[in-house]
């Protein structure tokens, strides 16, 4: 940690400054120039406050040297995490389509979906049944029902399940479910993080809407410190000035994360676009930018989906894109 | 509603189009242009979904003409609610200011800083005991104990309780605090705001770091949905460029909420700049702005909170800036 | 400036550094910690490139401990700047209302407008003759006529005038103008600063839209390098995510201002808010924040000017809304 | 255009609304509905002033159903426009490499850097005479001097140019630079952009850091409104709350801009990015997405460059990515 002070400060002022950092049995080393004084933290300075630091009236600036996290940090941890998915493997090189609707509706909506994908040599099946809406008035999702739907649909297709948890009570809800979801909303809904570093399922952690990377890595931290290793990032689009789209992807957010973390990071189009013909290329994008996955929205029949139509792509939409996405997947590897 | 779809569209087109919509029991008047045809949607459009419109090839937009909320709504509910927070007014022409630590650490301090605050003839005491933070590493608040300390100050100084909740789970826990405040980031935690309408407590909800007025007014919605009409909406800044300030206080919010909304508006100036000498001009400015009340951080020893102590003040330093507050907010009566 | 580099640093390429560093006549001492050695620079960093520091591999961050600014810089010039306009102070405790039409339009229109704020007590007249437009095919002004206008308009009222400048070229036009404008479109047309700085007229210099207040600063600080010390800053709101207000005025950016640099900030409510109802309140609060003046838009009838109607107030509003001012100002130097 | 009007308007203040909208020659069609009428006009309303609509009390909203743009709109141009700059093909299936130093600093630097990019058959040539600083004590380019430079290297390499113009007057300067370059910055420079529209050469129209595509769109018409049809826009990152990197790539541009225009886009992630090793993976991103080109900084020293050291590529380096560039390039024509 750095400390900027006025090199105008008077001694009693430095002293009081001094006391606090030492009780935290961290060694302070100064450079004095002509007009500020920096002070160079040395030892464990996790625990010191940079509030507490900056209400000191004579600091001007604090900066943290370190990085705010550790497990989720790839200076501690070189090689890339691969998280298994009921025996589909995402990261380190390993690459998977998940594909489903917006939400669950019934039982053969979500069975001719998850038949249609499976088609495409798609392994995993998304769908929704606890839904965050803006609005009260809108379909909230079939709920408990909605992922028993999705349990007969993974009996009968034998694709593992990607389904999204609102609140820690429904966890036992999700014992068939594969990969849990923390949606965009929830990014920092500390008590739901805290929950599931509890237990040891694969987790989708997509990134808020405005949150940082260093946020999204910290949500990730809970996890992590909570017991739980195996956690995926999802980039679902930022929000901005922009309304073209309905989110602005940031696809430099792939190989930031990369440097920065040893998870895998997976790309959500559908959401950042809001717009079907906007899939193709933003999914062909993330590959490019070295994405371990996407998570796609496919409809039966979009006209008539219950959320998010617009997005949606119909099966044979999908089939098409899933080509592409399979062949430039192989030509990443080449180059 | 109004749907603008292009005049090159083929009557078999158009007949899909019109035959979902009127599914719906609402009718449709067209205007015919040379380029686009206007489809004016007359009836009960609550429930057609926006974005089901939108999948369809030949619509170049959407717009809703109403807003889609009701109950927070001006236009249904003309005068200013009034929120009773034990046996403070805040709306409808009455201000408080709301004072206190940012976390609750001590008897001793939770106490002190009550009595500093009270001294200064504020009614309502802030702390918090569940606290959102973005390091699992970081202090995050003394929980029950917490809510225990305010009760012990609730009744030594008679001063009625603000406290954040983070998890329905713990709604048991808030029976002594008077006024419950949502985070943040728990804006769209779409769970707990439902659980939230099912008491007759007042709720403070705050809006997300990059949220629109709109979808604030429908989380305040949802929580009157469920039954609870005690909402106060707290701006607290929002996320943008800037780096200057923590958060950039987005006061235009007032007028715009009050014209929009009947329910009452407080501002937070201590989150919203992230700096204790910022707090006065932006508690001024929010006064002068139409604001129903403040929430202010104090502490009895900034340097040693265990969060936020850069934003927070002294007591004596609220003591001379909360001095101001009362007489602005008795001139712009006047004026 | 504050060099972080990694421990695991070789000899040479902390030569490679070092040598680069001292080519500057600039001393470093370091301090070595576990994982980071922090490298303090000491002597006159100012021409020092951060991105070049940033090329070096083992460089993990750099950071300026100077503000970048000197001859805006508050540090270095205690007092308020108070700039005159035709005889009417700014800053320094001297507050001033600015008010007129978008564009002028005509002879009868400007004088009328005239005429009305002047009515109201108001000293400088604002009148657009060069219009910065989105669209090539919207009203762009009546350029050097408008020009005269206004002049026409200063010699029959008297009142100093406030325009716009969109190119270095047309600096000889505004020769009648007291205070030229730079406009949030040009605050970084660095050429158009530069010709600015070379006359003696003050500067009204408008915030980008997503500008940050340090390049804002820097913007007014080449202007005062060239020559130039008459410069006024104007906030006029910035661009975020909120769709409800044309931009988002930062009130913040009011005190922020105050604090680092001792020019004059006025606040153009018009704009900030895009709708004449938000004129009053945004007003108040740029007052009570500590504004040295306001910049508003009058139009003698807002459904035919020839810009930004829906912004403009009518003389009788702007009437009632000059006065509120006028008291909270007063009012404002009592508490 | 449509207009949405309170059902509880008089009809006095209908007659005025109507009374406006007539004088422009434009019919109007109501649909009343319980709460709201709307209006649809028909005929040519380009001059129809939406601020002016607003202004009436009466109405709630009004909405373009026509782009503001014309020529640059892909409805009424479906063929791709395809720029020749100095022999070299952008758009329509074109794709190039634009590659050089940020600033032109001797002409050994600018031989090196034009030899070694075209070592590597990349075609033209950027380099930046004029430099737009956010500091007055910043580096600002050679001027006419480094453009001096540039036709040298011209000369020797065949390698067309393209450079940056910060001022109408300079155009004559640029007699032998085969692109002009309109830096983010000076987007909505719009006297700059009449200017370029009088003459013939290609331009090259970056987006300004905060402006939304179709202000962009509304930039590049008022290029082609003034007879110069010759433009290629540049997406270079725009400004969000991240600071990971130094701008957000808004890869979904692309794909954006290719529905609404029939002008090619190429992408800047040297600026995009602010860092080196994010130069790769968002130039593949740029081309799965659909990209005509890319425009890449290179330095023969990047620890020496006068600017933007941080985001050049050194010549090995870029040899390196622009192999992987040509073989997406040819891979995404087969899928």
């Amino acid at each position: 940690m750095i400390i900027v002070v006025s090199s105008k400060s008077k001694d009693e002022e430095l002293k009081g400054l001094f006391d606090y950092i030492e009780s935290h049995n961290v060694q302070i080393k100064s450079t004095i120039g002509k007009t500020h004084t920096i002070l160079g933290l040395v030892g464990d300075t996790v625990k010191i406050d940079m509030d507490a630091i900056n209400t000191f009236p004579i600091v001007e600036s604090v900066k943290r040297v370190q990085e705010p996290y550790k497990l989720v940090n790839r200076k501690f941890h070189e090689l890339d995490t691969i998280v298994d998915v009921g025996g589909y493997k995402i990261g380190g090189g390993h690459f998977q389509v998940i594909a489903g609707p917006c939400s669950v509706e019934s039982h053969d909506q979500i069975l001719e979906i998850a038949r249609g994908v499976k088609a495409s040599n798609v392994g995993i099946l998304r769908g929704g049944a606890f839904k965050p809406r803006s609005s009260p008035y809108a379909f909230q999702g079939l709920e408990g029902t909605g992922l028993e739907l999705l349990s007969e649909a993974k009996a009968i297709t034998g694709m593992p399940l990607v389904s999204e948890v609102m609140s820690a009570d429904d966890i036992p809800l999700f014992a068939d479910v594969d990969l849990i979801q923390v949606g965009a909303r929830n990014m920092q809904n500390f008590r739901l993080l805290k929950e599931l570093g509890k237990i040891k399922k694969p987790i989708l952690l997509k990134r808020g809407l405005a949150n940082t990377i260093e946020e999204w890595l910290m949500s990730a931290e809970y996890i992590m410190a909570g017991g739980n290793e195996n956690v995926i990032l999802c980039e679902r689009g930022i929000r901005t000035f922009e309304t073209a789209t309905r989110n602005t992807l940031d696809v430099s957010a792939i190989p930031v994360i990369k440097k920065m973390s040893h998870l895998p990071i997976v790309v959500d189009p559908s959401h950042s676009a809001g717009m079907s013909h906007l899939v193709e290329p933003l999914s062909l994008a993330a590959i490019a930018a070295g994405a371990d996955g996407l998570i796609i929205e496919v409809h039966n029949n979009p006209q008539k989906a219950l959320c998010d139509g617009a997005q949606s792509l119909t099966i044979p939409q999908f089939k098409v894109i899933n080509e592409k996405i399979e062949k430039l997947v192989a030509f990443m590897k080449t180059i």
